[in-house]
């Protein structure tokens, strides 16, 4: 089975490289952009009827740090 | 509006990024790990009526190197 974590920092945490994609952005000449942020994406592969408990306790232990990000699981 | 572009790398692309999340989750006592690919979701803010065309201009010159990765636009 498959599984994607997507883990981004959380609100209010400075995204220094959110901010540099937005200041490249513009200097390419990229209008309209009000606002970048950036963050990861783990895909798994996972033995058949991995419980979903056990891809957040991956996130909680490994793949995200929690005290400035969050994460969100998905199983495809 | 808000969109976001997931980006991966190619797959046959090496990914030791990967490689190395893989080889934390069994030291950490996961089983049932068979792969881990890692790659970037950039989320962005854009002025409405922003066109998916756009966004993806951004991606081939900015966001992703198109050589070994390949991106996914979603428009939220």
């Amino acid at each position: 089975m498959k599984a994607r974590v997507t883990v981004t920092l959380k609100p209010g945490v400075l995204d220094p490289q959110g901010r540099a994609i937005h200041h490249a952005l513009n200097g390419l000449g990229f209008d309209g952009v009000e606002g970048v942020r950036q963050g990861k994406v783990i895909e798994l592969d996972l033995a058949d009827g991995t419980p979903t408990a056990a891809i957040e306790d991956m996130a909680r232990k490994l793949l995200a740090n929690t005290v400035i990000e969050t994460f969100r699981v998905e199983t495809l």
